[in-house]
């Protein structure tokens, strides 16, 4: 299950499987989307499969979650989404009226986002071949001229921007399946950011990384950027917001928050020039209300992340290995 | 499982389900692929999900088969394929020798096409919640400039062809699932279109409709086709293409060769003046060297598909109701 998980494991089988077989220089910028051109047009084009479990969840569900997922994967290019595809595989013996609640689910996200769905694909599997529905959706965008946001950019000195609190889409997601209550019921954050990214594009252009933590979280995603840019990253892990009921479940259940999927957050590598602008601009639209300054880009320890503890200590925050929760989106 | 057939189960599906729920013009179209405007390219757009069984079959495997169906989907616009997504839904178990194999095929099968895989995704769920691999591909292309080719053209007096044999692909599934031998070894016809369509194109920008007979076969594309454009479509029954092999294991199996799925043969509807000027392009073509022409578009009887059988009678081709063949692509 690990190779699925958006951890080392999944990067080790990118790495080590897909990227020799399938060649091309595309691939090989292993950001959450590609940018590429077609025609005179500079596109983002991305896709993700949703396997989440279960379908309905509170704050959302595998339709809205395979809409917003790619529009953001599309946004983390700077890219605002235009079209979708979108293919589902059923299982024999799925409701109709399930399959029907999603779709709408999937069409109403749509025109939140302002995106079209522009053609799609239905194939059944046997009743024990898969479980309900199974989603995927693949997504094009038009870059704007002159932006250029990719992992590799981040540079010592950029603050690091999250756009909100951290954690509230893998909660939710446990708290359906496994019964438990932390208090107050969790709502997924499943959002789409294309809306938000405009905004902060608005602020300055020169937006150096971003990326939307979803499987692996935060430290995932954090680690991939230290990787990809060959810089270090510092946190001052008490600026992380975490909202009370994700910490309750994770103490509970022995997960740290740094490593629970989001669907509707983001993090910025922003050069320090800019961060007030940015931060402003993210302040004053509703999906980043919250954005909160995190941490730093540094020349030191490249590769790495490194998190200022409460106590003046700090810690190593890995890149996960397998997977922390399974089939989470 | 009918409603992944291809047949009147899926258009049923999309028409009254998945068409008001996700809105928009573009899906309106109903055609293999979405042709649209983005920052100033005509792009054709278009996704498929494969669950073929068993992953591996005489003349190809679910890795090419994923590359081929969906670059056969852009040429189906005119458009040569530019660029692939790949997400791959991995079941629990399952060996890496195996996922391997299905991600060189479909390298291979990229770089025969002259597509780029640029982005993709992978999940892994449960043992017993999927069956092996199961792979998705959405795609892009550029559609030239002129052409304009959609099921809605058909116009009576346009000449019917077909690029070659038929019912290869079903066949040689059948054959390796049920343990079935028909005289020789059928293989599955799994190839890429855009190269042929192009020669095609060389010959006459003017083409009117492709369609590749997929899922639901001759008949159900041919069917597409006569209600899209409100025309007729008279097949003469013994023009049809169909191989001893595939005549034998239809004949033993109960089965008509006009359903059974294709997935590397295109039909054509051109208008007359151009039909010898097409048919020398595609028989000048690998994958075109059988093409005969099989019928021809009248102004009767619109939105029917009507065969003149040998014996000199005609019977109704109608669209297949539900699966004849689950999971063959």
């Amino acid at each position: 299950m690990g190779h699925g998980g958006g951890g080392a494991m999944s990067a080790e089988l990118v790495e080590n499987l897909f990227a020799p077989a399938f060649g091309g220089p595309v691939l090989a910028g292993l950001g959450d989307s590609a940018v590429l051109e077609l025609g005179g047009a500079r596109l983002a084009f991305s896709t993700d499969s949703y396997v989440v479990r279960p379908l309905f969840f509170p704050g959302g569900c595998i339709g809205d979650l395979a809409v917003n997922g790619t529009v953001n994967d599309l946004a983390m290019s700077g890219a605002r989404a235009a079209y979708l595809s979108c293919g589902f595989i059923l299982e024999e013996g799925v409701e109709m009226a399930v399959v029907d609640r999603v779709a709408r689910a999937l069409g109403a996200a749509a025109r939140t986002a302002g995106v079209e769905i522009a053609t799609g694909d239905t194939k059944v599997v046997e009743a024990g071949h898969g479980d309900g529905i199974y989603l995927n959706t693949a997504g094009i965008g038009l870059v704007p001229a002159g932006v250029d946001i990719r992992p590799q950019r981040a540079r010592p000195g950029d603050v690091v921007i999250v756009s909100g609190p951290i954690g509230l889409h893998g909660v939710a997601i446990m708290s359906v399946r496994e019964g438990l209550e932390f208090g107050v019921e969790v709502r997924s954050d499943s959002a789409a950011l294309g809306g938000l990214v405009e905004a902060m594009l608005a602020a300055t252009a020169d937006l150096h990384v971003l990326r939307d933590p979803t499987r692996g979280g935060l430290a995932a995603a954090l680690n991939e950027i230290a990787v990809a840019a060959g810089v270090g990253v510092v946190l001052s892990e008490r600026a992380v917001p975490v909202p009370e009921p994700v910490a309750n479940a994770c103490a509970v259940l022995g997960l740290d928050p740094m490593y629970i999927a989001n669907e509707g957050r983001l993090v910025a590598f922003v050069p320090r020039l800019s961060a007030d602008a940015v931060l402003a601009a993210m302040r004053a639209h509703p999906l980043g209300a919250e954005a909160v300054v995190i941490g730093e880009c540094v020349a030191e320890h490249p590769g790495m992340v490194v998190a200022r503890t409460g106590f003046g200590g700090t810690r190593v925050v890995d890149l996960p290995m397998g997977e922390q929760l399974p089939r989470i989106c």
